[in-house]
């Protein structure tokens, strides 16, 4: 629904976000419960083999899934039924056994993310490190600190990215912290359809899929989704913070960096439009809206919502879709970021010196009232190369 | 972005909503425009017809300029070239003369908006006729009328009904009294290179694409789409609340009404869940995000935004694509709707008439307490009779 | 709960949206009741009479009728109680007569909007003139266009304000299209206790208050609201974009205009901070974000909400609260805002010109390049005085 | 600005957001500075003494500070000029000495929310015993679980209750888990003015406040607002699902659990309304969307922002009352909520046994079908009393 969706979400990370990417998800966490069944005894181990002989994503239509999902609300519930017929007779029974369409969906959820995750994070590495870069080969570069986008003290370009950095790593940090649990609960949660064997089938499914045991199922207490948002909204906001910077400084009448290869325009190829920081503004502010979306989405009434869960999907996709667009293009955009050490410099107007003069301080020399930023831009560094 | 999309968005305004909708959108822009610049002399008839020639949606791949549209920030820059490419160099010249990249998008935004909206009002108007015939067939269906979640008075369905009407019929006469105008304003809004014909070719221009001629370029004022967002969320919240009483009303406790169909469970086949109007809820959720989205990104800096002009492509989209899917969800829901008489008499609990008693009047038949409601029929049929 | 109110807030509209105010609203709306039944022949003129007597503010105590909220919910049912004690025994029975609370406070809700869009009103009219003074006195004072926040070709300051002017009086268009309802239904929105004059009353409660009578109760059918949230969000947009661009004009190193009295610093006395225009975008947030939670909070179950309603009140007030400090903000900011027409012309780029030189024109004179800034110009201004 | 806040923000919780609140802790913050100051050798001794004789708030106009406040745009310029004055002229240059009024607000704003915190946490303390009550009293009282409304199969109050205390007391954790640090950093966040000794002065600033000291200053890297706007929302969500599933338990038709004393109604006393759940609702709503307007204010140009910053302070504000809010309601509403367990009971349709049936098993007994819910109580009971 994004027009022209290339130019904000890059290709891998669409991808992962895809249907295609749902679908598998769902079949791997069908298999990852008739496995676990398995293991418990719930299932003989044959049967199991041979369910998950139909749990690959080529046998099955994702557009055809889509469309029959409409009578039932989710692509659950045809996609089992397209299972159990690929399953045949004998096998069908062991097919999504004891578990509800929202335990698949739930643990696909948390499986496409954690694949989009990853693409996040390289992509918030990269940008650690553009600006890592910047901090220690500008950690003498003097320029004007702006207060309401008034110039105001001096301050360096090095501290300035410091606090970049400082914002990206912290964000990378609330990401990589997030643990995402699995879901099993069955039709209302009790996982009344295995027996004695309920919990220790969630434990199984859990590991077979790498995702956190939860305490209970969470079917309609969303905690996961909102440290979710609560993170991609974090990134997005550092994001900006750098992007909106950039777009600053690259103003013509301030001049100091640019980005590298400036984006043309169709009728003026004099600029060199800071392109790259503003599509990271613009993908920004589609994450915190989604992840505000699914925050808001987040109370569900009694065991199972009617309407919250179905809103949580598009919001879930779009907040990582978008975050991770922002990410990427403030990557391209520091990547090769040229910065004009000597228009910052000259930029500085005399009367940001004053500030320092009211203390009694000389005032030929910007550098001389730098204060902490020295110190401040080690301690970012250390937090960055703790956080690698 | 969305999973399995087809469960929320009918394709036909799926289409509506293409990337090869918006290209032909844009192509119209650029008919238009030269038309227009023809019409006004500034471009030879024979070269326009040169160009009009070029400006066919097949021509081009709308994958490979969203691709080439991440350098420039957006796909008109790519399209441009393309078409120059396509026109040779005889006609270039006369291709985007004048124009901007965002004269276009805008103006195309504003022709997928009026298709996308045409569907949004088919579908309202079939809500409407399915809310008035349950106004006229249940005007004398007794019910309780709950506040709070709490039987208070009796009612009829019928009045119910008249006021999810009257809720429809409003937010259909918001959508209609949109009145999206054409975008033309070049690099910096002021028709520069079109010398003294500017504002000519700028008429000529709107009305070509049957849009409305704005007062002035619109670039970073944006009234036209805070419109389209408060129609869009006004259609979604009538169409939540109708919903949202469908789905309290189909309660197990209550059952007064269910769908025709109600969807199937994977898991509950004695279940008959009210799936279209769950689906027109979580919709309408993201229409509502959407829209605010789109206000949020009203505010545009100088002559061109900076991140908030780019957010508004998609939150467009999605606004129209949720505001629509809600509808049609609801559609399906209305569309052979059960109601239970039966059971909403039988509902009225004894407490519900102690209202009346309160102003001395017997209570033994609550529909001696039904008030004005035959009179608010009345007027929401003919409200609804004087919007068709 | 907004600290230091007074920073974003005038006083006058504090005043406007104090409890005091809304507990005149809600004693007039009862006054209208009584009124209206007595011309309807309901209630004999002398209890009227009576009743209205004890229908001034001053007899009650808004701190407790606030505290004795708590239990039912709202304050409507201790004011009635307390009402109904002044009147005695005689006359308590002719109090709220077959009202419910929801009648009094949506009521209440439009009359005191009604006043604090007066406030508004007033303050957007300031800042239009204000404009309009800019756009005739700036006609000809050339500067440069920015797109993406790049300079991209000349334009003038007086075009520049007239966008700002068509903005603000598009906005003020939308403020005074509203038409406010009132609200009267009784229990179940049926007005079953007023016997066949229910609409009657109706139509002379309307009448009584000014405000227009409703085609049916709208109870749970919120577009007043969201006609409201509409027109104050376009408001706080209109505004935000004005304070941006004033923003980024007064920094440093553009300094194209300055705040009369602008803004000291604790720490930096030689900073003029662009304080008001700033005021203004911070409040502009806050009324979008409570713009948008009073059209989320439109989704009203059944026959009165059961949490939705509740929460409409302190987004009502609080949209009216930011819009109105954003616009008089805004006012303060233009007032007297100091234009720097000598260092808009310098600096104009060179670079800016080459978009005309692109078009075979030659590039002394910015003044050759404005395009068909004067008639839109022309056209801003009519708008303008139409407006008035 | 919030009509009749006291229905909806407890006494204790409005006193500790008070101007006045917000005065002494930004008294505090000036305390800790001068303190910090003369242990780091930069003020004499006596000298801070001094000055710490006027850091008293009985000693200023909170009203007049506020109005002050409006052309500087913030309360610490007027509020250090006031203190000055106070300080005398001996003394004055050791106010403020180095810091700008960001490091003063932000610092005050942390206080406060810490001991807005303290009250929430308090509250929230008493909504998880109580619904460990619930969930240890009703481990076999047997109800339906109703999946998008609609009974699905047998579950018990106990493990319902016990899913309403993991979100809550994951809640708690969010909030406890909190660690909000001091700001100091200075006019351009370089601690210039102090020399060699800003760090040593920040560590020992917030030292003396018992906040963190953070790794740099953050003024314009917002993540301590986004963690509390995270917490704050996961919050309001645990909260607003509880008191939804009450409201919906309360139906007149469903009857299973009714308020203590539910509250009355102006027209209807039969009605016993779930009031405060109905409260506990609407301020979840105004929390969920205050936390998202801070988080949405979070990007912040350079190195203080315009407009952005000044948004905070009352969305800040905003989300702790209105999370407090909520979280109070809630605790009323639990507090002697009536469990009809015979109703409970009563309510399972045959039709829920279906599902169990469908697994072979025999279904003359709800209680056989119940699955892992023992299980699952005997680990939310554990959570609960690990987090006490």
């Amino acid at each position: 629904m994004r027009p022209f969706s290339a130019i904000f979400v890059p290709d891998e990370l669409a991808e992962a976000l895809s249907d295609r990417a749902w679908l598998e998800a769902m079949l791997e966490a069908e298999r990852a419960l008739v496995n676990a069944q398995s293991l418990a005894g719930l299932v003989p181990a044959h049967a199991a083999t041979a369910v998950t002989e139909v749990l690959r994503a080529e046998l099955y239509d994702v557009g055809q899934l889509a469309a029959e999902g409409r009578a039932p609300g989710n692509p659950v519930e045809p996609l089992v039924r397209a299972i159990r017929a690929r399953a045949g007779d004998a096998h069908a029974e062991h097919v999504h056994r004891g578990a509800t369409s929202q335990d698949i969906l739930d643990t696909a959820a948390m499986l496409v993310a954690t694949r989009a995750l990853r693409f996040i994070d390289a992509e918030l590495a990269a940008t650690a490190d553009a600006c890592a870069r910047l901090t220690a080969e500008h950690r003498g570069t003097v320029m004007a600190a702006r207060t309401l986008l008034q110039q105001a003290v001096p301050t360096t370009f090095g501290y300035k990215a410091a606090g970049w950095l400082a914002g990206l790593v912290e964000a990378r940090s609330s990401l990589t912290a997030l643990d995402l649990p699995a879901q099993l609960g069955g039709a209302g949660g009790t996982l009344a359809a295995m027996g004695d064997t309920g919990t220790e089938v969630a434990r199984l499914y859990a590991s077979e899929l790498d995702l956190r045991e939860p305490v209970l199922p969470w079917h309609t207490r969303r905690g996961p989704f909102a440290e979710l948002a609560a993170a991609l909204s974090m990134t997005a906001v550092a994001v900006a913070k750098v992007a909106r910077d950039i777009v600053l400084l690259a103003q013509t009448e301030v001049g100091e960096v640019s980005e590298g290869d400036g984006g043309a325009s169709s009728t003026m190829p004099h600029k060199r439009n800071p392109v790259q920081a503003v599509i990271a503004d613009a993908c920004a502010r589609h994450a915190r809206a989604s992840a505000a979306l699914l925050v808001e989405s987040g109370v569900h009434e009694h065991e199972r919502a009617a309407g919250a869960w179905h809103a949580e999907w598009a919001a879930l996709n779009g907040a990582l879709a978008a975050a991770g667009g922002s990410v990427a293009a403030l990557a391209r955009s520091l990547d090769g970021l040229e910065v004009d050490a000597q228009r910052m410099r000259a930029n500085i107007a005399s009367a940001t010196l004053s500030e320092a003069e009211r203390f009694g301080l000389a005032a030929e020399q910007p550098e001389d009232y730098l204060g902490s930023t020295d110190a401040f831009i080690d301690r970012a560094l250390a937090l960055y190369r703790g956080a690698r």
